[in-house]
């Protein structure tokens, strides 16, 4: 046994409450090193009585480890715990103070979870585990309104550039909210939304009104109230890490300098402000002189921004903010926030924009979820080519180990955005393969996203190529397509089992890029079949029931001696089902 | 190399701000695996004129590990990073998202350190540094004033039981101040001194009253003011996971079930409030019902316990709180704790009592330091002859590696409290063993504590038998230990070396269990040579220079060509240093 590779630590995702009644416990090994993992736990005042055996199972692998989980209810919310790692012969315990070769009198040295409390606990909007996002960027979408059209907006389907406008507005999203229930989702991310000099609104220079290019606050609510009666769910992007240099306190700075009243709501590191050689004098976002970074440790920011962030849910009603350059902002301003909008509304969905590992604000105190770059960045490279089966199956299992349960099950999976190219140009305008993304994000457990227009077909490279206007002519849009997402969408809100369900790679090879996988619960179960791969292929799984249909025909589907062959055609896949009821 | 023993995370001890512009980086290697580790850094938003390399230096080793560390200082307070491990021709860096044989494009999975904010560093009291702290359990310290002795009091000096009482008070104590003055020490720690019933008082009835048998608030202001006039800072002890089931919400909650307006004042899970076979229907701290267990997510038992935090750092003048079973108390309450009491006191120290691993409070959100018993364990093994020296340097590496470095620096090592058995007792009463401990402890990092009569030899087993009354008639003290325990406590102070210096072993052998190390600032250096064995030895290390004292002696040690012999007795240790100034 390699004792090197072990690892569990008494905290974060290795140890924590699923609810008022359940802690989660994690433990690694290195990969097909160990035959089985027990957990011997017990209430460290009152060990025997309370002492419990629970087999531990391996809930996913990646290169190089195994990660093997069990959900413990301990009798008196206290947990006293080791670890009997087994393999061969040999029999090893994990403790607080290092491997044991022989179990030690408990619960000396044991790892503790020391108390269930309710109030520490995570917990995740029941909503975004069924929801399915469209991320609409307002000014591209679709146009209501022309009269608030901004000065030199050009004509509908231009093309777009870092700085010019198309005139999309909040009337035009109003008129198509009967075309996205008929698409199927059921919330809506929009980028920003407030008063900003710039066509993406990423720099905003008053944070309490809808930019009049896009309506008024009163749009908005009508908007949000619409959504609400067609049962779409709404969420905004606060953009709290920096402001627009239009922001009046920041025009105060530029004008007083360190006289200003408002000095302290940035981060100035000498006067006056001015940009030296490409270098601000003030922290910034990136270098960028236009979009100075809010000091949100100074009380009366945090109270200012606070107040924007609860105005927005309880006037306007939104359900949730998506929060950008969430990982430059400091860890008290989020812990405040969460409190101040679970407040507001304790079903509010809190998303971060946070590229790379974010388990530090997914402990229960800041975010519910992040936008899941890495998934993106892993199907996008399995689906074009870029690594096999087995490695698919690793990467997508370190994923899973990434972040507790509770935010898997509502972590933001996209596979493209307004800051990234095009699903559609970066499978090289394959929708076969663009086809296998969609239903592996359809078929996997978090909040997919669909990026506006991705359903119909836009291409276009990074920004500005990814923001194009929405094409509303039907004989232009890829209706196909349109049906393909719609089909998906339908499917997994029907299914809960596809929601939150098991994940299991039922066959993944390192020969190929095929995969078949399952998702299951109570009530359904899935097998998902994938032939990733240029030449037709048939795969084939062993089956012990005969009582599949294919998901999206109906049609049954039957195994020849146990065995199910599915016929693929290149890049083509197939989803089975069963009842399970 | 050995892939699966790599370890580093962007987050907690791994990588976090030591001060406004300084981030501290720790990366885990297979012992003896790797010849260096290099972290390269730089902006994500401008790498190139940012990019720096910094080699890390190997900081600690344990039984499995190397550690390596570098403090990072990034120009623009944003770190973005990866780490390249060499052994021999072999490079490999560790990234976000595994290890990779090539460098990747930067900053592209790199590891990132967002943005220092201060808000959110993690700052411990400077006097905590230097502080030598004395603990004293006010009921068995000193008689003062005979008249408020409990009803029963029985002679000082009898035999300790889990009931019974000696009358020792605050006039007691503040009539030995001169004493402690005199052996040394510059901070106490009370065990708790409020109402309540029994002689631990850790089953509070009033926390906003000094136990009458001990005194009055306005005699604990009085001898908290002399001690500060003393230069001796005064430490309480906090027990807010529980309270004694004769506080009064308790008692209403006895009398009215649930009917009482304290109902949610505690956990109960069933009504009326009394004992099943043992288990009590409210929680409790262990099982015992006569301690009742805080509900302190409810606002209104948040609010009455913060204030009590408050009352006695603002009002009285205390200067830091050791909390009682820490671990069992919610995070959510410990976040607020810490805001009210350093907003009352910004040096006031927090100190949690918590038995196993502690990270999870020491990020710099909740305490400062907590009792560090996996200390005492270790050292009390090892000068126990319970492992060979390698073994003791890899224990204590480990340790080190635990928690941050301003954790480290004021972590409370103890070797004995009101909760084990007492040092001399723990030696086998071997007082040259004892020494041993107590020069490591005082010659080690952290924040050391004596437990009241470990000075003068008190001995005891298990409570009740630790807490026996101070012995005061000086001819049955051990003077020549109080001597020893004076003399080691003004090296320490006077040598800022030994607080918050370089610690190193120099020299350890799996053949015995004799060490040596040192302890070194740019002021002066200490190297500390300790024959943890039954047989005299000599003990020989290079030494460079010929300036070496004897610590205690102020004699001069000189090397015979360039090597230092230092002949020991059994479970005999010198101190040599010399100034680099």
């Amino acid at each position: 046994m390699l004792l090197e590779a072990l690892y569990h630590v008494p905290r974060d995702k290795w140890a924590y409450a699923y609810d008022t009644e359940t802690i989660h416990l994690r433990v690694r090994t290195k990969r097909n090193d160990v035959d089985c993992v027990v957990a011997l736990t017990g209430d460290k005042y009152d060990w025997d009585p309370t002492y419990y055996e629970i087999m531990m199972e391996k809930a996913a692998s990646d290169d190089m480890f195994d990660y093997w989980e069990a959900a413990v209810r301990p009798k008196y919310k206290r947990l006293c715990y080791t670890f009997r790692i087994s393999a061969g012969s040999e029999n090893i315990y994990l403790l607080d103070n290092g491997v044991h070769q022989e179990c030690p009198q408990p619960p000396n040295h044991y790892y503790e979870f020391p108390y269930i409390h309710s109030i520490d606990l995570f917990t995740v909007p029941d909503w975004a585990k069924d929801a399915v996002f469209y991320q609409i960027m307002t000014e591209r979408f679709a146009k209501g309104d022309p009269t608030i059209d901004p000065e030199g907006t050009e004509e509908w389907g231009g093309i777009p550039k870092l700085d010019n406008f198309f005139g999309g507005d909040l009337l035009g999203v109003l008129n198509h909210l009967d075309d996205l229930q008929e698409l199927g989702i059921n919330a809506i991310y929009f980028t920003p939304l407030f008063l900003s000099p710039s066509n993406h609104k990423y720099d905003i220079v008053d944070y309490k009104k809808v930019d009049p290019h896009f309506g008024s606050n009163q749009l908005l609510k009508q908007l949000v109230a619409e959504c609400h009666k067609k049962g779409i769910r709404v969420m905004l992007d606060a953009v709290f890490n920096h402001c627009s240099d239009k922001f009046p306190p920041f025009q105060d700075v530029l004008e007083k300098g360190e006289y200003s009243v408002y000095k302290d709501w940035f981060h100035m590191n000498s006067f006056p402000a001015e940009i030296i050689d490409g270098i601000p004098t003030y922290d910034t976002f990136g270098f960028f002189g236009n979009m100075p970074k809010f000091n949100t440790a100074n009380p009366e920011v945090k109270s200012y921004l606070l107040e924007v962030a609860e105005y927005w849910i309880k006037e306007i009603k939104v359900d949730g903010w998506r929060l950008d350059v969430a990982n430059e902002v400091d860890h008290h301003f989020w812990r405040d926030f969460r409190k101040v909008v679970k407040n507001a509304n304790p079903e509010a969905y809190i998303v971060g924009e946070v590229w790379s590992d974010s388990l530090t604000w997914l402990l229960g105190d800041q975010f519910d979820s992040v936008m899941n770059y890495p998934f993106s960045g892993t199907v996008l490279e399995f689906f074009n080519g870029g690594m096999n089966g087995v490695t698919f199956g690793h990467r997508i299992g370190a994923l899973l180990m990434r972040y507790p349960q509770q935010t898997n099950e509502v972590v933001f999976n996209l596979l493209g955005s307004h800051d990234t190219p095009r699903l559609l140009t970066c499978v090289g305008e394959d929708k076969r393969r663009l086809k296998l993304a969609v239903v592996f994000l359809f078929t996997f457990m978090g909040t997919p996203c669909i990026y506006y227009g991705d359903e119909i077909g836009l291409s276009g490279n990074q920004d500005p190529d990814c923001r194009k206007c929405m094409e509303w002519e039907e004989e232009k849009q890829d209706r196909e397509l349109y049906n393909f997402y719609r089909g998906m969408i339908a499917l997994r809100k029907k299914n809960k089992a596809l929601r939150e369900g098991r994940f299991r790679i039922l066959q993944a090879h390192e020969s190929n890029s095929c995969i078949v996988y399952e998702r299951a619960d109570t009530v359904s179960h899935f097998t998902i079949w994938m032939n990733n791969g240029s030449e037709p292929r048939t795969l084939s799984h062993p089956m012990e029931t005969d009582d599949w249909l294919d998901a999206m025909t109906g049609h049954p589907v039957v195994p020849q001696d146990g065995m199910m062959n599915i016929s693929l055609d290149p890049y083509g896949y197939q989803i089975l089902c069963r009842s399970l009821e």
